[in-house]
């Protein structure tokens, strides 16, 4: 951390911010400059909390410089984690592929996709069984019998299934349930969850909330890796900009960045970012392309009559031409890498 | 909402929306324009889904018409809700002033700001018990011994307390201890804690999330209200933006928007939409201005050892000054509105 | 500037990183710190270019220190610049308002408008004479003859008359008739705009690029300074963000982080940010709470036939009583600083 | 269009409503609800000025339903727009490589890197003469002299040149030297520049403005069709956001959309988008991957000692094996779409 003083700083500004940083523990390394005297902080395990030193006297700015997470960093633990969903293994040079629909209807739905998603390639079934519904008065997800469904299309196909948890109430039923646990967007730094997902024996997958930072996400990670599960996959969904002809903006910067930020696998949600089923083709592929280790995408048979996210639902068919365009894709990074 | 079909839609797939249209229990009405059709549908109670017509052949887009809240509109109740907190009153033409620190710290730090806010005029005091931290090695609040301490102020001072609630395990006790529960940004979305909050006998404090529409924030009051508790006050505390110069960027418009739009009194929070101290009076001012029913602002003795968000607290004077100057401007719109 | 390295950074990474600093003329001075070193870059006058060093093999971020601007920077002069536009100032502790039509239509809607607004206080007169127009289709303006209806409001009421530049075409043309010159949101960058503006003779209401952070938008000032000429005033008109229900988001705390960075005075275009008429007086209200130095707002007798921004245009009577409020507030303000 | 009116308006509310389109030369259509009246207004030609009707008393919102372009839509020409750029073409189911420095520093620079880039297979060179930067003490190109050293580029190696112009005054010299005249982010609404740009017969290449949406780009194209132009190439070169880890964020799904709406020709420019060149890799497979016709990349054999934008740039050996890399991909693709 960097304390910057104000060009006009007098001495005893300077000092009374090299005693403080020094109470607090720290080594108080003064740097005159040209203009003005800046302060580094050293010794400093982790992050150094900003606003003890930006309000005192003199102070202009404050600056960090170490970022503030630990375990989930690459400079932590530099080979990449592989995370194990049931047969499916997510992370380094694996492209692993998780398909369904938005939310669990019925049995014959769910297993209806689940043999179209199954026979394309994807390894892993998603479908929700608790949604969050931005409006109280929509479908609100089947429930434990959402659950039961899913663990009648694991027994019936052999995929492994994720779903997502909402809350400490139900954690233990999803938990027994799925074979990976989702996070959503909305819950990313809901902390009481991510200790709870810490304590879990299974993977988790954490989406990045919708104007979340990369540091923030990995930080919402690090709380899970804390509390001693180390079985974590990232989801890029999407952040929220002035853009609107699509429903997020999907930042594919965020794959590189957080590959080398992080041991973590990271995966791409592009039916969330896209909103609309006609960007969705070209949104996997650029994920694809830019290196992610998989993808999560919705596939309904009968997006007309969908409960929730029709339309950015990908048909079978088109599901199925996606699946040979990555897979193709993918091999040819293999080989040129 | 409006189907707006594309200009070379055939009849069929006009037809076929309109079938789809009546299949939900609509009324659909077609509008033949001199370029496309599009098709009016009518006779929804609230919002729509929209997904489920913007998948079908030949739609261009679908725009929503009406707006997807009830409980919390000003269609459904036109007079202004009036918040009672302890013996503070929220809401109509009132002002009313919520201070305190960011966390409780010791009963010596809250007791001792609780007399600077209490003798400049605020009605309602603050402080964090329970703190939601980006990181897992920051310090996280007091938990229990700090709602005690809280207890002890409204003891004390005679003021009200209001403090942020994580999680559904440590609901109860904060209904127990506080005369107002808080909703953070982040938890904005947690729907099982809006439910939770929508069964309390204590009122809401709802803060905008960090990148929440004013349709989804009032679409989350609605849940609490859904849940049978109407006494909600919502608080704008900044949206994320590009911009650096301060922690968030404080959308004003939204008072005078959720004024129009709903029947719930909308406070402002200028300690996080700044994150600087120098910027918190104009943003406070500026608030009242722009009509806001209060304002809830970080006030401490000693920021430079404040154990969080230091850098954004009022000192007890500028804190007094600001009150004179709000209760005057405040004054003065009330005569001349 | 802060050169910070990788932590796995060799000495010769470093060493080199420290060569390239002093090759370019700066200081290099490392800084050791517990995890890894960061190198200072000294006796820099104003900003370094970044991507010199951060392309150096081991570095992991450049940070910068020093702000890039000069001229237009209270370090360079510390009390406030007054700027004279016919005979009204601009600048500390004034509130001047500008009003007038989004564009003059006709020699009897400016004068009846003119008329308005003088009578209601304002010192200046606003209308665009050259529209810039998103739509080549739309009304782009009337050109000179507009510019002559300009003068004529000035002749008639002894208003001071602004109007918008588009080029350096009609650079000298705009000029000759007006008594300020103003450059758009969508030409703040349009740098050799900018040079022509620090030739002229005529101060320069500068507004805020639509994404652009404060301090590119001081930049801009700074070529205009650079150029000469100092009569610059600011203006902030919102912030492009996710948010839709307002045309633009007011940055608010711009006045306060301008005031204190810059000695130029700064006003707020509210009509502009908010697009909507109802919330014009609440932002207004806002602005000069927060202490801006003036307004810039758009008045329309008859808005319904406004050829542009009608729907965001006062009536004359809502912006009579506006003036009466903003004074008050002003003049309350004034007294208890 | 549709104008939505509040639950409560009046009939003679609604009656002017009517009377106000229908005197502006529309047909008005009114579509009464369960709630409200909504009243469609058609046979316009192109889009309507919202602000004739929202502000008219009793309407609650106006909704755009036509698209605002005419001349670069879909709708107006179906099949694909191929521009010739020398002897290269960009447009449909090519890929075109556009490859050089940020700035030219000197004719030794520009052929080195020209020669490196043709090796690799870029058919058109890009290098600026003259550079926008948002500092006044920045290098600010080489000017005439960097236009000559452009044009013996293009003698020496037969690559195509393309190169920005930034205002009227210049638009000559940089037509007679350049093969491709580029239209920077900044200037995206410079209506002068874009008119200027229409009675050229050079093709324009047309950067999407940093915070521009597509209709607002689209326009911008309209503005230089519309002058009789119709050799326009669009490229997305990343907008700004909340996020810091890349100098902007690519908005891949923008080429899916822009192809979807427009005939014209869209590329990528991951070099600005990303600002890092660990990023610009990944960005650029991205944009091959979603169907770009093609990218304009910043490549430099001397990073360290560039004078504008090295941090960005690719080093030859990265160019090389990028280009390779997007070939096979792009070939992989035109066989399985």
């Amino acid at each position: 951390m960097l304390v910057v003083m104000n060009k006009n700083a007098t001495q005893a500004e300077i000092d009374a911010v090299i005693t403080a940083v020094e109470s607090h523990g720290y080594t108080a390394r003064p740097i005159p400059g040209g203009e003005r005297v800046s302060i580094g902080v050293l010794n400093n395990e982790g992050a150094v909390d900003h606003s003890r030193f930006s309000a005192l006297s003199g102070v202009k700015e404050v600056i960090p410089v170490t970022k503030p997470y630990k375990l989930v960093g690459r400079e932590f633990k530099s080979e990449d984690t592989i995370v194990r969903v049931g047969d499916a293994l997510i992370g380094n040079s694996r492209l692993t592929i998780i398909a369904g629909p938005c939310a669990v209807e019925s049995e014959t739905q769910a297993l209806t996709i689940a043999g179209h998603v199954k026979a394309a390639g994807a390894q892993i079934f998603r479908g929700g069984a608790f949604k969050p519904r931005t409006s109280p008065y929509s479908f609100q997800g089947l429930g434990e019998d959402g659950l039961k469904i899913l663990a009648k299309v694991r027994e019936t196909t052999g995929l492994a299934v994720v779903t997502e948890v909402l809350d400490l109430e139900t954690f233990d039923l999803v938990e027994k349930y799925a074979d990976m646990v989702q996070i959503g967007a909305r819950n990313m730094q809901n902390f009481s969850l991510l200790r709870r997902a810490g304590r879990s024996k299974k993977p988790v997958l954490l989406k990045r909330g919708m104007s979340a930072t990369v540091d923030e996400w990995l930080m919402a990670a690090e709380y899970i890796l804390e509390g001693g599960n180390d079985q974590v996959v990232l989801c890029e969904r999407g952040v929220r900009t002035f853009v609107r002809h699509s429903r997020n903006t999907l930042d594919i910067s965020a794959v590189p960045v957080v590959s080398r930020e992080s041991h973590l696998p990271i995966i791409v949600d592009p039916s969330h970012a896209a909103g609309y089923r006609d960007q969705v083709m070209a949104l996997s592929r650029a994920s694809v392309a830019a290196q992610a280790h998989g993808l999560i995408v919705e596939v309904h048979h009968d997006p007309g009559n969908a409960l929730s996210d029709g339309a950015q639902s990908l048909l079978p068919d088109q599901f199925k031409k996606l699946c040979a365009q990555v897979r193709s894709m993918h091999q040819m990074l293999i080989e040129t890498l």
